[in-house]
């Protein structure tokens, strides 16, 4: 392991674990969300735009945070959220959840257990994973990230899901339990996410960081981290560019 | 994933993970440790029988679990408890720990992070790992198993250490927890170990049960664990043997 190894001009620590934010930055839930709901729809004879509703739904996902991040509710997993936020999307859109089978939503909000990975999410972590440690660094719980990575795939090392630390990104917490647990500092820790905030979170407590384009995970007319914001080590076109770069020493845009 | 399903007669549910005690079942520690001691002793000009030094290392794991099991002694992570019985095993041997490196000695215990498996080891984890979910059900820490897993090739899903629960197995919660972060009923899960205590406890706590037989694992003179000797859902030669039973619902010895 690790023949060849990154050194973090953040940090001025080898990296020895690229960890990845997950949705958005390794899979591509919007398509993945919006099927469920469209096969959903069509079981139901609902009315809905099926795009607008995984928007919808995923919208909700920081503001239902937010209660657990500022300590006013404890913590509750990201499968707890999403069937809560579910129903609020259901409702926004004018339906009454009450007026469907529990079970048959809950299994609706079983889709984001089985997101589809971008194309070069797998081999570009079947590359890094011959020289580091890979594994997620998100918001979601063990069970969800476990059942992802074995529906698509996905060759992580190892799984700290936030229900294991309890505690959500951006909490610092969340970064430095999971480098804690991996055994390593957190300068030794990477994280690869398609999102700035979570980056400069991540850069606050300690790790090395690695912008990853995601041009179209909202859409074709994302307006949000089209170009990396603050000053990352690595800026990434997708996760094969990330690889080749940490074998190259490069750090910017192709 | 799963297309063929074993149901565990024991718990009427069909198993969706299978967990492995790690050390002798999955790893060879006794020849591990004995070469990293001999190593030791050679640079040091030491007079030791190797293989008696690991046997007398590893006969403190036990013991030094005790305290922590009974509520006397807060949990502190196995990296710990090896490195203090390695002082006990070279005082017990004629040898003063502080005539040596405290640096270099952590070095030595970091070698219970790199043991080799049996030989059917990865192979039977990699049939498994296209039926399964496959991880450790293990007394060690998260970054031990890590390492171990790195090194040597073992395809684990996930890796949920003792650390994350905080509990040693045989505390019921060391399996009860493992199986709630996997999102599973205790029941979906088994535990595939050598060792008949660990079975009884797991079984205890509602899991399904394999036994492994490693006639080896204490050397060419061992009498304990030579059979099953409950009535677990299965009984295998190996690992690669589980693997075909799981998948011809076969459930004793060839």
């Amino acid at each position: 392991m690790a023949r060849v190894q990154f050194r973090s001009p953040s940090t001025g620590r080898n990296v020895r674990a690229v960890l990845f934010d997950t949705f958005g930055t390794v899979v591509d839930w919007r398509s993945g969300i919006a099927a469920a709901v469209a096969d959903y729809a069509a079981r139901h004879q609902l009315e809905v735009d099926a795009v607008a509703f995984a928007d919808r739904w995923r919208a909700r996902y920081q503001p239902s945070m937010d209660a657990i991040l500022s300590g006013t509710r404890e913590f509750v997993t990201l499968d707890i959220l999403h069937r809560e936020n579910l129903d609020f999307a259901l409702r926004e859109s004018g339906i009454d959840p009450s007026d469907h089978d529990a079970g048959e939503l809950d299994e609706l909000a079983r889709a984001w257990h089985v997101l589809t990975p971008w194309p070069d999410s797998v081999p570009g972590l079947t590359a890094l994973k011959a020289e580091y440690i890979i594994g997620p660094l998100s918001n979601g719980n063990t069970s969800l990230l476990l059942d992802m990575a074995k529906n698509a795939g996905i060759p992580w090392d190892v799984i700290i899901g936030s229900d294991i630390n309890r505690k959500y990104k951006p909490d610092p917490q969340a970064y430095l339990q999971t480098a804690r647990f991996l055994g390593l500092h957190p300068g030794e820790v990477m994280l690869a996410a398609a999102h700035n905030d979570d980056l400069e979170a991540a850069h606050a407590a300690g790790l090395a960081t690695a912008f990853i384009l995601r041009p179209v995970e909202h859409g074709p007319h994302q307006t949000d981290d089209l170009a990396p914001t603050g000053s990352w080590d690595i800026s990434s076109t997708d996760i094969t560019h990330l690889a080749a770069q940490l074998r190259e020493g490069s750090t910017g845009f192709r």
